[in-house]
């Protein structure tokens, strides 16, 4: 390889190795261009954790090379960390189509000491020099409209992004895949391809969304009462099939949830979502309507806690319980982590006497990614030189690896996690020896990065057995215990109807105390600290096999 | 209905409207016979909780009334709380079949001050009179051996109770499922069954351990190195068949994890699992054994983190690390709440190269329940007069309440759950209308019941942005500040990298003790304690968007 070999690096920041927070750098002769900033939700690992973002250390300083961001749709794994991101960044331009703009606006609204973002809208056809990537957008099929995957001319060669993706022949709303405009990138010869993978472990193709709407319809025509749909807010396809069949069956739609009314706001504003005039009715306006005149379509499919179905199901809706007769529809998968809450909610809903639909009953929601067999029709159109996946856990980078490779098309697929850059060459594709830092970052209320290692440990053990406050005054001199010792727990056991172990554990601080502080030399309050610190955890340990923590205040005066 | 009518109460403690610690307790003019004595594990919504246990304050005072109890098979959602049991009830008589009685004796070694079991061996076959209960235990297919269904006659009718089952003309290990024995009990007539929900909810008919075998085989064919399994310890059936294929292949095996050794011992001393005598080598011997000889048979397919698969993936292992050539199996299904474990652990192992396969890319797990075909030809085979669908949540006795309906057989399917009793008579089955305690109870280390809402709320409060402490030395007249005051914080922020914030809830303590000493009335240690705990919440609510507990200390001098 010649030294003067143009290298372009390709550079995961978030979303390889995960399902959540892609982001993803492409480097050319120092200069950046960046594809989505998304975020994940916190596993139960990360207690109290609000979002985590991706780590953008290696962009620290580098303000003046950042070219600007490109965003493939409006999804939050996609354009959820640029409020944390634009300043740092020093607010460059943002790429993206009026849909993902319009729901990027909306969130900048909580984060009031935002910059005004530097927006370029961008287009199905739309061509763009970015620097040295000139960049052409073109529709692709995803669950949100205005999803835009990447056809990037670079001067190591054509790089296709395809965003997250499937392919849909019958889709509801908006247009269907475009394969002769797919092949005409292929002809201009493709020589990286970055490709989703989220479907990849799945068999088959996805469903199309036509498939999913005959199944609504079956739904409508059955329904006794109500039909009260729950589904993602940014499932904007799926809510207009509902509306429209709502529309066909002369129901009213009372829209729920301040981000399912938000969505629909931006969409209906850009026309991509159409609602006739009479049909949306508020709250009040439902208790006139009879019943099997009525939609709700509501957020809560996950079974948040305070979405509004789970309102609704446990009758703290200001407006709404559930009756007898309701249809409830649960048109969306189950992100991993709820599906205990999700039966609940079922449960909680079937108790109550109404109808329960949800997938795996009946195909009622349809996937936004393509499958294993899509995955390869893909590479099959596109004929890449080389492979990298992208947006999925390691097992469905893995999976999209053994389908290119049974093709027998791309010369490499090499699979790259989050911090791992690639090196893309004219000739060839490796992985680079030097590791970026792309640990992720926690938010926290509002701090970013504060909560950690430590912290979340900490939080850990505290709900694992709660904590042990023991309160001590001591003689400064004589290092004599003052008082009788104070105990406050949380957590551990109910205080009320643990007295005797509450008068054992002072007797035990007394005893602890007047041991430590004999010794003259060693008698300071550190050294009794450490010592009531031990001794009274193995105490509570062995009275009653939990280790809260353990905190010793010592006070000498 | 007559006064003198005769009324039998079934009575579930635990396992209908939920999976797990399923008791039953049936009861006829005041005598009590139970049917299991099972646990569950705690959701996310109980940290720190090790298990839940059915409540049994209704048979407190109520030694003498107990005939004995009945134990189905050996899993610890049907034996699991026996330890806690025993005592409370007045040590009655057990009944259980040589398996289950096996694995609850060595359970009773980790309680030491339990009473010697009074055990009863019963076998398939066998008839009892247990008071007015005369019992007969019947086989049924499951994932352990010695399952046993009961027939059971009383004086109001026969009561069949399925225990968990599926149909299975071709298990692996022990006999196929008698059909002419299950029609000779229907010919006696059932006037109530009692039946097994867990599968209700998917269609279709289990998979034979048959099938799952010749699955297993295949990989035992195109396995490169070691093989690796991982299953639950108490689904012997499946680990029988393992070793069978070992030996057949030429491969030695190494058995890892506690419970996994336990229950294979316990199932070999009866003579369940057969082994050849040259087949099963320790940890070290298979240092010395080529990887293609080698299977090692363990515990943690659920991702456990102690577990022996995962001290193998994590390099944490005594003796063994993964290799490259290495086959892992998951031969398990997930259980709720713990797919993201087995995710990151699946992850983990195609990180280092081995090869994985589990149950969602192969048949290689079946489940233990009967599903929609096999619960409908249940009831096609008993045509009982009336049934209770048990063991499961409340949207699987729905479905197993659909099934039954449409079979037209049962005069009434009636969906009962915890606490809730149910009175059959000669002529009729009904809900009673009292409610009985059943109320979940915790078991946490070495306390039974003592941890409750409020320590849970707590737990729950504390993982979610920690603990601050603030300790403040007043003088007792003045009730003026003596000492700057003290902060200790656990699982809030990086209090290193806080200094700042520190420094001004210092500032922000004093100011609220001078202000709550003004005025002479109120200012006592208890108004100053409240003014603290509110304004110093609200401070650090305004500085990082987080509520930790805020725990105020004040000391009088």
């Amino acid at each position: 390889m010649s030294k003067n070999e143009k290298k372009l690096k390709v550079i995961p920041l978030g979303g390889l190795g995960e399902v959540g927070k892609n982001m993803t750098l492409l480097e050319y002769e120092g200069r950046i261009l960046i594809i989505d900033m998304g975020l994940n939700f916190p596993e139960d690992e990360n207690p109290g954790v609000d979002y985590i973002i991706p780590n953008i250390s290696y962009l620290s300083g580098r303000k003046e090379d950042i070219l600007g961001v490109i965003f493939t749709h409006g999804h939050y794994d996609h354009i959820g960390a640029v409020p944390y991101f634009l300043n740092k960044l020093g607010n460059p331009p943002l790429y993206a189509a009026p849909l993902t703009m319009g729901i990027m606006e909306k969130r900048q609204d909580d984060f009031p000491s935002q910059p005004k973002m530097n927006k370029i809208v961008v287009r199905d056809g739309d061509k763009i020099e970015i620097g040295p990537f000139k960049t052409e957008f073109f529709h692709q099929n995803h669950n949100i409209p205005h999803n835009l995957g990447l056809f990037i001319e670079t001067p190591v060669g054509n790089i296709l992004h395809t965003s997250d993706f499937k392919f849909d022949e019958t889709p509801q709303n908006g247009p269907a895949t475009n394969f002769d405009k797919l092949k005409s990138f292929s002809e201009k010869g493709i020589h990286l391809m970055l490709s989703d993978s989220t479907g990849a472990e799945i068999e088959g193709s996805s469903l199309s969304e036509k498939t999913i709407s005959e199944n609504m319809e079956t739904i409508f025509k059955e329904a006794k009462g109500r039909i009260i749909t729950a589904t993602f807010s940014s499932l904007i396809n799926r809510v207009q099939d509902i509306i429209e069949l709502s529309e066909k069956y002369g129901r009213k739609v009372v829209i729920e949830g301040y981000g399912m009314k938000t969505n629909i706001e931006i969409a209906r504003n850009l026309g991509l979502i159409k609602i006739k005039k009479n049909t949306l009715i508020d709250c009040k306006e439902a208790g006139n309507i009879p019943d099997k005149k009525t939609t709700i379509i509501c957020t809560g499919a996950q079974g948040e806690e305070r979405a509004a179905l789970m309102r609704i199901a446990n009758g703290q809706h200001r407006f709404f319980e559930l009756r007898e007769r309701d249809t409830v529809v649960f048109s969306s998968s189950i992100v991993p982590g709820n599906e205990r809450a999700v039966q609940n909610l079922r449960d909680d809903i079937l108790r109550q006497g109404a109808d329960v639909y949800h997938y795996k009953m009946m195909d009622i929601h349809a996937k936004g990614h393509a499958q294993s067999q899509e995955i390869e029709k893909m590479i099959r159109i596109m004929k890449p030189n080389f492979i990298i996946p992208i947006h999925g856990q390691y097992s469905m980078l893995v999976k999209h690896k053994e389908i290119a490779d049974k093709t027998g098309i791309p010369e490499k697929t090499i699979i790259i996690e989050n911090g791992e850059p690639a090196i893309l060459t004219p000739e060839n594709l490796y992985k680079s020896e030097k590791r970026i830092n792309a640990e992720p970052v926690m938010v926290d209320g509002s701090g970013i990065g504060d909560v950690g290692g430590v912290v979340l440990y900490d939080r850990k053990e505290l709900a694992e057995s709660g904590i042990f406050v023991v309160i001590v005054v001591l003689d400064k001199k004589t290092k004599k215990l003052k008082n009788s010792p104070d105990i406050i727990s949380r957590g551990f056991v109910y205080l009320r109807e643990s007295q005797d172990l509450l008068a054992e554990t002072r007797k035990k601080t007394r005893e602890i105390i007047k041991e430590a502080s004999k010794s003259r030399k060693k008698a300071n309050a550190k050294h009794i600290k450490k010592e009531m610190e031990q001794k009274i955890e193995d105490f509570l340990y062995s009275k009653t096999k939990r280790r809260p923590i353990v905190l010793p205040v010592v006070i000498e005066v």
